[in-house]
């Protein structure tokens, strides 16, 4: 009875919280999605296939916030992060990591800089996520050489721009 | 001289980096911007005059990513981080801290909660902001009472309103 | 000139670490594969769909490290942390995060718990990961009401045992 | 009526919070004030704006502690972190961050100090805020080359001086 109570009650706070946010947009239009995000992933994947090394492979959308994730059998544990932080870094500052990362080398002027935000990555395989003109997120991909996790991240991020083109031809 | 071609070289990277990024937007069109984070604070600083005391004001765009803070002097310093985790909060479940925090109390569903998300804030005084029906981010106060924060909070949201309203009058 | 001999270091580099970790195997028999990971994600997101909430989704593996991760579009930011620690709650104590999160409520021996590994999560949404009586990982799912988030943790469950019957039949 | 004793207590409490701290005073005199902290901020995003890219602008007071923050739309979000790390690293050094950084470079005896204190920043874009002789506090930016964000920093610094001066003057 007390649970049954409990239940009811639950109910009416998460209807009240449900009910509060129905009527206004909670995310802002025009946010990488999910359906273009398991197309960007499905595309990343098949790269890493051909290429045979095990990768993780990360995607985070405009806000930096982690939107698809996956890690393919046998692949670094460590690359786990390493992938994210990939994403995070090319969405934090709007570039690849390898073109970051080469401002961050000892001598340039960035030196050091892979120590903030918690972490950051400075070699290769962060790639963008431009759709029509608008970074809408940013690939991480890490589990074989930085020449293999680029061409793996470049994989997903070109599925995009290769839907985003037929998404206009439809209309 | 190896300065001299070390800053051209940095030009260069810089330059480059630039001119990649220059055709792309780098941010998503509708989000909180800085001149609306500026009215909201002003109101919100307001407010907390005329309550009298001092606090620590956050505000997140909606993305979860800082976008303004001021902290009045004589504001606790355990104010800033509690200022800025209930903008976050807010954000993040879109709902105010309050309402999020009513389903955590002991014998509640999501009692314990607090504890994700680098600790989340589980009373009053985060607010959304909300423009023509889209969550843009969200404020957090903190100094006063709970009351105290949520007023000066939502006098800060209101202010977003006011100003969106005249906004699109002028259209 | 420099570039190539680089270049070619770093393959020997590279190849060297592929060729000695080639003889070894870099993962337990048995462990979640990303197939499985595949297949109870999939139906944890059509059962996702079916209830109308956008949810949070992650998997870890018997390491309690992250396997695959999605977020619908909408979903809470916040349940992204949640999702995963509902996974790792599940997996590191080796019971769904709803019967941990029972001996977590005040007055009852666990009472604080939630504290401890970087954050836990003491309530419904987290489910284990079982095939052939071997714990092999843990699903976490946030974005909905408990009762909500625990149904689509164990339609993802439960997508593994058929799976996992599935595949004995067929041997 | 529990409500209303519920509120009453709570009043109570924070009540005898604010009396009890009322006699004592509850920060340093001389410490940087809310309204220096804006004429800085001003000035900063002035200088910002005449160089034509979007800042992270942070500034701490003398006991590292963040006071104002503002992020200019489209700045990198990466460098939310980085202004608030570039303005802590000056003060708990006391010196400008280009100079901090100096002594950091690989061979130089400070080199891996970055790490320590939850990251620090070792390069430009730092720099001290100083009213009569003394550090109040200090400014960090983030956003453009290190040469840019060193201007906008310096520009933020001398309107402290400028101010400081002119307070003097009205005695």
């Amino acid at each position: 009875m007390r649970a049954l109570i409990l239940s009811l009650t639950l109910v009416l706070i998460l209807g009240l919280g449900t009910a509060h946010s129905a009527p206004v947009k909670t995310h802002l239009p025009g946010d990488l999605t999910l359906e273009e995000a398991q197309t960007i992933l499905t595309a990343a994947l098949h790269k890493a296939k051909n290429i045979g090394i095990p990768m993780n492979i990360a995607l985070v959308d405009a806000g930096g916030n982690l939107k698809i994730f996956a890690r393919e059998d046998g692949a670094f544990l460590g690359s786990i992060d390493i992938a994210k932080k990939k994403a995070i870094t090319a969405r934090f500052f709007n570039m690849p990591t390898s073109e970051f990362g080469a401002a961050a080398q000892p001598g340039k002027e960035l030196f050091g800089i892979e120590a903030t935000n918690d972490g950051l990555v400075i070699f290769g395989g962060g790639e963008l996520l431009v759709r029509d003109g608008v970074i809408i997120g940013a690939i991480g991909v890490s589990g074989g050489s930085v020449m293999e996790d680029t061409a793996v991240a470049k994989a997903g991020a070109t599925a995009l721009q290769a839907s985003s083109t037929s998404f206009k031809k439809s209309f």
